[in-house]
């Protein structure tokens, strides 16, 4: 590892080497100073800076799009984002320019500075976007087989179509909450003890987590005409980490014909800060060979997995300890973004800006790289055995699942922050 | 059939008896006149009444809530639809006083009537709401039944959970789009012609309609407190028509295990006129007997069921005649929507003002009462043969299908209007 020398990259602002948010990162959020107005900010450090205030001190002015109506004082980021791609870098580079070492625009403006930048520890975040639709894929090949197994047994676990497209549902986006949000443990209708017999009702005995990422659509295709692969990279925002909480009971009753709906729809977590996808750039690496070969339209160009490091954390209830109970990486995904993007267009279906579409669960070969707690303990076969003589086969109401995802260059890490919820009990 | 002597329900508008829109109904809509902006109107007869223009003139000024801000200048009905059924009660009154041949308040103000009556044929519609989350029941046992034998043969034809609970999945709210937006054929993948074989890729050769009965949700439930089924009788803002566009080929390769996905987003039609509740009310009948007894959280007091007849009418490509193919009742439905509502917010899910929650397909036990090609060819292998010598075992570009609703009352018929949409050749 060595640090960058690169000046471009070198900031006014400190920034500690294990930071998530250093100048190679700049991802987006939706914040609230208390008592203010909700406002687009990017997180650097231990910072916040401010666009909407930075926008009426007219320092985008000379940008196209950008300088315009001020995109930043809103609740969320889908004005900006539906501002496409050269927007994004413009306005990418100037806060750059900003807040480099040598540029004192900021740095020398202490009236500026104190209306525009904030901590990170004094702000309330909110959900990034408004999401009109919200996709769920099931990209990860070892996930789709291991849970298969446990759903309809090993001859049925990976469907025939599994190989050929990347399987997906609509979630429920009223489930979206931003980290810190607590999840209240779901009621439900429960499998019957035995077959043909009558479903039992309660709280879920199988409440889960899902460890995912999530890409937010930022150029959608409102003509109604399909974004290819090659389209695909221009049309992407940027990242979050997904949590998709699951009830794997409720689930497994209800999702026979038309897949899964009450199992998932209670809560989805996501990271607050959406990491821009030219922050992701320096971490693209070559993906799973895919055989049988793909159908034209799922051929892509170049490397488009990220070497994206991916843990989940277990806060059991009563301790303050987090104990890391997977990890996995992106890279592993069989599908990657620009397949699932072109493949939930190639019908002439419509994405929008502020589109979330998650990438299932990635789940590794062993099983500390499995990414939620049914693989990992075979659905409560095989419970976890944390430290102080704790067990957990799902999770227990005051439990906390954190989510952690990073890329790692030379001296600094493109991170996500965290992505984190405890377990209520039901109502 | 007798007419009504209701003096209240006698209006100064001439209304044909065979108008769907009857002093009785009273439905909502968005619309627009040639350049101007979209406001909520209601539908008497041949004409829209403006509400946004007569909230202006202060007719609604000492109503509660109703009369505070302008929510009728809108581009959709959330912000009516959020100020709850008092609201709603109080508006709907409102304007059936108005239009009484008793009132002169606007009968007698040729200003205000110029400013606040529009020809129905001068208006465009749109979607009536914005939806924050779309769901698509199965809740027609005969279609459940019918679907289920060609899809997965008679064994399993009706899945276990179905007597149970009603089956539900999320649907892509994008596809949503008002009554005359043509509907472009999709490509997708089809199935492989043997087992084990690969996919093709091309326009789908199955293109099917599906005739169902929608409602918007009024009040939601922010707190992600169930709805029981006492209380969604109050949380129901009004109901419309929905075609469920579906390309079975698509989804018959790609729904197992998480559910339809493009076989269904790339298009829903919806009728443009929301029916009140209310206006259905004198039409509630008991629906089938259920049994197995259902669960606690489904159970509900009254009849729930509506007799509203339904029609799907197909004009095939090249003919100006439309044939009538479908002849159904939503009050065949098994599950109702007060259990549909209950059972989408028993695991704490929010339903917010907009969402839509359709029926699925309604069909009955007859060939011509079923709702959708897919059980009326039963799966193409027995055409549909029209006048003219044509045959459908699909729909085939060009097609027309038109879905009708209405109840009939003595001498009246609250109705929905038209549902109707064309197909177009794949891009």
């Amino acid at each position: 590892m060595e640090e960058t020398n690169d000046p471009k990259l070198r900031s006014w602002i400190e920034v500690s080497p294990d930071s998530d948010f250093p100048m190679q990162n700049l991802p987006y959020g939706v914040f609230r100073r208390p008592g203010g107005l909700p406002a687009v900010g990017v997180a650097v450090g231990d910072w916040v800076v401010d666009l909407a205030r930075l926008h009426e001190a007219r320092i985008f002015a000379d940008l196209p799009q950008v300088g315009n109506e001020n995109c930043f004082a809103r609740a969320q980021l889908n004005d900006f984002m539906a501002l496409g791609k050269r927007a994004w870098e413009a306005a990418r580079t100037r806060v750059s320019e900003l807040l480099r070492s040598n540029n004192s625009t900021l740095r020398n403006n202490e009236a500026l500075r104190r209306k525009a930048m904030v901590r990170r520890a004094d702000v309330e975040m909110m959900l990034p976007a408004a999401c009109g639709d919200y996709i769920d894929f099931y990209s990860s090949r070892h996930h789709a087989s291991n849970v298969g197994i446990m759903f309809r047994g090993p001859a049925s676990a990976l469907q025939p179509n599994w190989v050929h497209l990347p399987v997906a549902y609509h979630g429920c986006t009223s489930s979206l909450g931003v980290s810190g949000r607590d999840v209240r443990r779901p009621n439900g209708q429960l499998p019957p003890a035995a077959a043909g017999g009558l479903p039992g009702f309660g709280p879920t005995c199988e409440l889960d987590f899902e460890l995912e990422v999530g890409f937010f659509v930022g150029t959608g295709n409102d003509d109604g005409r399909p974004i290819s692969t090659a389209e695909a990279a221009d049309a992407i925002f940027g990242f979050v980490l997904v949590n998709d909480w699951s009830a794997r009971d409720i689930q497994r009753w209800e999702y026979q014909p038309l897949g899964p709906f009450l199992g998932k729809s209670f809560a989805t977590s996501i990271s607050p800060w959406v990491v821009p996808l030219a922050a992701l750039e320096p971490f693209r690496v070559p993906g799973p060979v895919q055989d049988p070969p793909v159908l034209p339209y799922l051929r892509y160009r170049g490397d488009w997995a990220f070497d994206l490091n991916l843990e989940a954390w277990l806060t059991p209830q009563g301790t303050g300890d987090a104990v890391r109970i997977c990890r996995s990486n992106l890279r592993l995904l069989y599908w990657n973004a620009l397949q699932q993007l072109a493949h939930a267009t190639v019908n002439g279906a419509r994405r929008r800006p502020g589109d979330l579409l998650a990438s299932g669960t990635v789940s590794g070969p062993t099983r500390d790289s499995m990414g939620c707690m049914l693989e990992i303990t075979r659905n409560g076969a095989d419970p976890l055995e944390l430290p102080g003589g704790i067990r957990r086969a799902f999770l227990q109401d005051g439990d906390s699942i954190t989510l952690r995802g990073w890329c790692q260059g030379p001296g600094y890490r493109v991170g996500f922050g965290e992505c984190t919820a405890r377990v209520l009990p039901a109502a």
